[in-house]
């Protein structure tokens, strides 16, 4: 490994053009790039999104509100394409000052205004609403310690583990192993919980569910980083397993999980959904592994 | 870079033993790996935890509160050494299933009930003493955004660049690039928001600054991982170090940062502090670079 080894300056330069697949859009200098305003529609909810396991939390979050029949919480859903640098127009960045999907406007007080990171718009819907959030304790902080648990470990998960096993431009054996054992211990972790309770902040579907779901559904369904879900041992997940079939099998799962892809690039209403070609993404979702 | 090149397995194993300064403690599944119980004081919290940047959010935040006048919240600070192992008990992981620092125990009630997650505990309590986190939109949302964005962004800081530049057992030079960039990016997030407000989430200090001074703090003032305040050019963020001095210069956070640590590594009572040795830490906090 003696060969790996590079001594680093005094001080760091950003004079690297090799970064990956994201390398032409990360600089390490935040803010407006361009001015670009964003679109808005009617509903009391503007979201500025795209389907990845972040965006997916808001977008079915928004589905179950509708689902049981909170009608307020209709919501306009705006597709923004992140290798296109969409994050960075004027009109996302006033949103997000991190540049990051997903962000969402409140309009539906007298006032607008931001919410961003999708851990904070799921507490904040789940508030407003009163919604897959208890109020007394100690449901309510079993729910909030899950959700931070999900918000502090994603990062290894897809800044880690996914960025090295896929995305770099080459294959660095260290770098691997570590996110590899961090994001096997992470579900570990979840399936130790998964083994005592049905969801994983105790017996009630919470917003600690909606935020894990996209990330461990994605990698042990076999859909993300290629044969991430082999290289992993993902069949030894069973209990994440179980829940990820739970929340496939509902109606709202489904609908938030093709939002903001390229199924379904906005979302304005719930007819968009009866537009949709492959009406089986709606009735079913496909495994490529065989975790039980 | 050719020879850094390699063909992952098909299905990854935890054959290395290469892990860096933590090599010793890290594995792939979760879970107590001994029996071992807590020790439990008179207070209605207790917290076991170590003076790391995530420790001290919650130390300081019980000063703060103490500091306040919520006489309610004192709290007994247990240390968690995690080079020994002392996260792995199970009375440690029975209150934070993820085996790391913080975790609380809330004692205020009738029936004992665990938080976890720095995030968490914040919120948790900001909640219950209805301090340091606005009860209404958009104030409140501004600051849970921040608060979220904090949680997610610090892997990145901690475990990615600080783990590469200064605990890995070589230097790799793709992950050090990579996540010194990100590193500069995220204090350019916080530095050009604290170009705008005072705290940051607004004029008012609240959790997030809590939750952020401590990482921040440690790399602008030149604490953290040796040389890496030269080598990040943190001279760069006047915003985030106006910030940092502000939050310095208040008691609570003194106080906070000293807790868990080999200065005082317990804490049951406000005579503890007046028993530490080196006063001069409760009344200055010193800089080792010099950003302004």
């Amino acid at each position: 490994m003696a060969d790996t080894t590079y001594t680093p300056p005094k001080v760091w330069a950003n004079d690297t053009e090799n970064g990956g697949a994201f390398a032409g859009i990360n600089r390490p200098t935040a803010g407006a790039r361009e001015d670009k305003e964003l679109p808005a529609g009617e509903h009391p909810f503007q979201l500025y999104s795209l389907g990845t396991p972040n965006g997916q939390k808001v977008t079915v979050m928004f589905e179950e509100l509708l689902e049981a029949g909170y009608s307020d919480a209709e919501y306009d859903a705006w597709m923004v394409n992140i290798r296109d640098g969409d994050q960075f127009g004027s009109g996302f960045t006033a949103l997000n000052p991190n540049g990051k999907i997903p962000a969402l406007e409140d309009r539906s007080g007298p006032t607008p205004f931001r919410v961003f990171e999708s851990g904070a718009i799921l507490l904040h819907l789940a508030e407003k609403f009163g919604f897959l959030l208890p109020r007394e304790n100690p449901a309510r902080a079993e729910v909030l310690s899950w959700l931070m648990w999900q918000m502090g470990t994603a990062p290894f998960i897809g800044g880690g583990f996914g960025h090295f096993y896929a995305y770099a431009p080459e294959k660095f054996e260290y770098p691997i192993n570590r996110y590899a054992m961090e994001t096997k211990r992470i579900f570990s972790v979840a399936d130790n919980q998964l083994g005592q309770t049905e969801y994983l902040a105790g017996n009630d579907y919470s917003i600690a569910d909606i935020a894990a779901y996209g990330w461990f559904g994605a990698l042990i369904r076999g859909d993300a980083y290629g044969d991430a879900a082999t290289f992993l041992s993902m069949h030894e997940y069973a209990n994440v397993a179980r829940w990820v079939r739970a929340i496939d099998a509902r109606p709202a799962a489904r609908r938030g999980r093709i939002v903001n892809t390229a199924t379904m690039r906005e979302r304005h209403s719930a007819a968009d959904f009866d537009a949709v070609e492959d009406q089986s993404l709606l009735s079913e979702v496909k495994w490529k592994t065989d975790a039980q």
